[in-house]
């Protein structure tokens, strides 16, 4: 059974004749309370993984499965009857965040419900509409002939919000069932409403902890303090040694193997309608931005490291006063890092620098915690150049390239373990209100992703199997 | 009843005679568990209050009294029938410490046990002994003919161990039930084994809290790290702004006001046995000591001002790794103030240079916790002069004048409510374990402070009453 669709003209009609539908079944899907993170709602997760599999099902998918775990369940599928094509991973997860603070929903937050174009649940945008559209975009190419423009694959998670933990280990340990050239991610949002968007990088991270310890045991202000040393005094100033006063990290060689973002990508960057007043009164609220001022606030967010203190331990935090000089204190710092750095040599750098500023009568010792590479994904992908041509079809407009400060920790898994790039073509807006209330999801963009994914899944039907040296991702 | 007891051998001779029976009675006093920061003892701690009230009804003073307050009870007793002589105030405290932990003691907390010369207690030095060295003085002096040299007050309070509230209230409330010439306080250390010691100043301090903000709310340190402030690394910058590495503080005309020691004390000092790496090795445990280096250790904690940090507050500070930058990071800062120096000129001086220093898209508050005036009595002073002779009579040798980098609440309350210097005339030694398993209490120094007691009270009863002027302590 050879794939014959190239033409996505029927598929786009019967997805558009059917969008109604699409946006009940995606109530009935968003009125399901998986919670992942609440022991109490481990049955919903299931049940959402259940109705996920059940419409997978129906509309032509194969090899169904809900796969138990040690924790919430995972939900496969697949369709691989196109000989000569790439193949497609689509990931996308089912469960969602707690819906606290409650009384500030204007509806409930698993009673969908929509006003103004929005569709407002716990779940709309994040991830239960998004990853819905790929699964009415399979509906609309499966539904003439039975048959996909390319093969696919598609996985979807019940703990995304918690951490991840069982498709991480799946991943691991089944890597051939998830085989594939690229991965498909609808979970991020567009730079501004209409315009199609593609992440394109993510900063990388080390995230320890730097302890500080002075006398052996905790000692009187009163009787000790002048002779004894002060390891939150200490530790103040080994974390000003850190990062001078215009926001650049001290530490040595730190900048040398940073990759710059080519010219066309920066260009491009100084092209989105970013306003920095605007994200300074409304998304920041401080007195003013800081950072290194020779760079524009997205390239100090996307394409430069940075060094954050996350909070201090030990001593005394109690109410009132206490005098003790701590024997200890330990702080909680991550760097994040960007193309051409490694955590390795990031963590090395950051050891001896601390060990070469740390105050006389302390000694310190860094952690490492957590780490995690940084991402990017040449535009010049033949993926990424499908994507970007689907979207153009369906918004009339050209996509904007954007990077992501943070991290998702999927994208890494899949690159680590499948070898594969990962196009974020998300749909939300900035303002759906993520793990907030009143979460939304705009009806029109829920529309234009379906319409996008039928064409981008067409478009990658024309591409040739790459060879696995081609496909590599830039890091 | 005028008294007549100038000539102290009678008194001297029967507390020498009837040592056993005094230390039997310590005892007895030490199987209390007056434990005052566990409620579940509070019972016991009137009950302590109710040993020490029979014991002086039974000596002969007068007008003995169980106050109960709010919190746990004081004892008050006086004797007031030497006139023409000045009026002493004794004070001590007889509730004590928790005995935690437990399993570190070699004889059980509340079972009182002399070994090699010692008694090991929880309080048998801090303070029910050093207490109970007032009360046998009292009764050597009184059972002759129920006079006393001098005029006498004692006040015995419930709670010094969980802040002295009570006594603080008290003395705000009813100055004249506690009207005296000078206190004479038994709750401090000898500097050294055999070497008499008066603590003739203790240093003051203000204790703040340093509030930085910067963003509105918490940020995820992926998606705004970078370009927005980060509090923790403001306040670092802040804390390593306030003292530089060789240990001074560099808040503007901080040291302006400095008075420095006499040069007597300060050659007086530095004859005393203090081995400086003995104190590095086994005070402090640190790999060095820090703190000014122009100035000798005693020096640093006696007689200079110091800066300390107790802890910092806000932020991630569970296990593992959250990338947040919080919107807020406090810390806990104290200053220690020497004579010269006040407690709200020192807190003008903090708050604006922490305004000066504050880095850009931050705000930093700095709030006034409690504060305590630096206090010092001159040597000069005819008591300081009468406890000297008294401890020399005693201890065969000169006595050392020390001070204390700590402060003592009751001798601040004592100045501020009486207009009255304290003697701070202690029997402890420094390694009597005070507040830690096998607190104990030399058995031969608890003697030696009966009979300096003794004659300490029969030399003050040849001192004229000091007029206010004469009086008032320096500060």
């Amino acid at each position: 059974m050879a794939h014959t669709a190239t033409d996505p003209t029927a598929a786009l009609a019967f997805a558009q004749a059917n969008q109604d539908a699409a946006l009940e079944e995606l109530k009935a899907f968003l009125r399901i309370p998986s919670i992942s993170t609440l022991p109490d709602h481990s049955s919903d997760v299931h049940r959402a993984a259940e109705f996920l599999a059940a419409e997978l099902l129906r509309i032509g998918m194969q090899h169904v499965e809900v796969i138990d775990t040690p924790g919430h369940p995972l939900v496969y599928a697949d369709h691989l009857h196109a000989p000569g094509t790439p193949t497609v991973l689509c990931y996308g997860h089912f469960d969602v965040q707690p819906p606290d603070p409650l009384e500030e929903w204007l509806s409930p937050p698993f009673e969908p419900e929509v006003r103004n174009g929005n569709i407002y649940a716990r779940g709309a945008v994040d991830d239960k509409g998004q990853l819905w559209m790929h699964v009415k975009a399979l509906e609309a190419l499966l539904q003439q002939d039975a048959t996909l423009p390319v093969n696919v694959r598609l996985i979807a998670e019940g703990e995304e919000e918690v951490g991840g933990e069982q498709i991480a280990a799946f991943l691991r340990a089944h890597p051939e069932r998830l085989k594939a050239d690229v991965a498909v991610v609808s979970d991020t949002d567009m730079f501004a409403p209409g315009l199609p968007t593609l992440c394109v990088g993510l900063r990388g991270m080390i995230y320890t902890e730097i302890e500080v310890k002075g006398a052996r045991t905790d000692l009187h202000s009163g009787m000790y303090g002048g002779a004894a040393p002060n390891p939150f005094v200490a530790l103040a100033q080994i974390l000003s040694g850190l990062k001078d006063a215009e926001g650049h990290i001290s530490i040595p060689g730190l900048y040398d193997s940073v990759e710059r973002p080519s010219a066309a990508e920066l260009k491009a960057w100084r092209s989105l309608p970013f306003d920095e007043a605007e994200y300074l009164a409304h998304e920041v609220g401080s007195t003013e931005l800081t950072g290194e001022a020779e760079y524009t606030v997205l390239e100090r967010l996307w394409s430069r490291p940075t060094l954050d203190v996350h909070g201090v331990m030990g001593g005394f935090t109690g109410a009132g006063a206490k005098t003790v000089i701590p024997a200890k204190a330990t702080a909680k710092v991550s760097l994040r890092l960007v193309p051409g750095m490694t955590p390795a040599d990031t963590f090395d750098k950051l050891k001896s620098y601390v060990a070469a500023i740390t105050p006389k009568g302390t000694t310190a010792e860094v952690r490492l915690i957590h780490s995690g590479d940084p991402v990017v994904i040449g535009t010049e992908n033949p993926f990424v150049a499908a994507a970007t041509q689907a979207m153009k079809e369906v918004f009339g407009k050209d996509t904007v390239f954007v990077r992501g400060g943070g991290s998702i920790p999927i994208v890494g898994d899949f690159e680590r373990n499948l070898g594969i790039p990962t196009l974020l073509m998300g749909f939300g807006l900035p303002d759906d209100n993520l793990h907030a209330p009143n979460e939304k999801f705009n009806v029109a963009n829920f529309y234009a992703g379906i319409e996008s994914l039928v064409r981008f899944l067409t478009l990658a039907g024309l591409l040739s199997v790459p060879h696995p040296s081609e496909m590599q991702t830039e890091l």
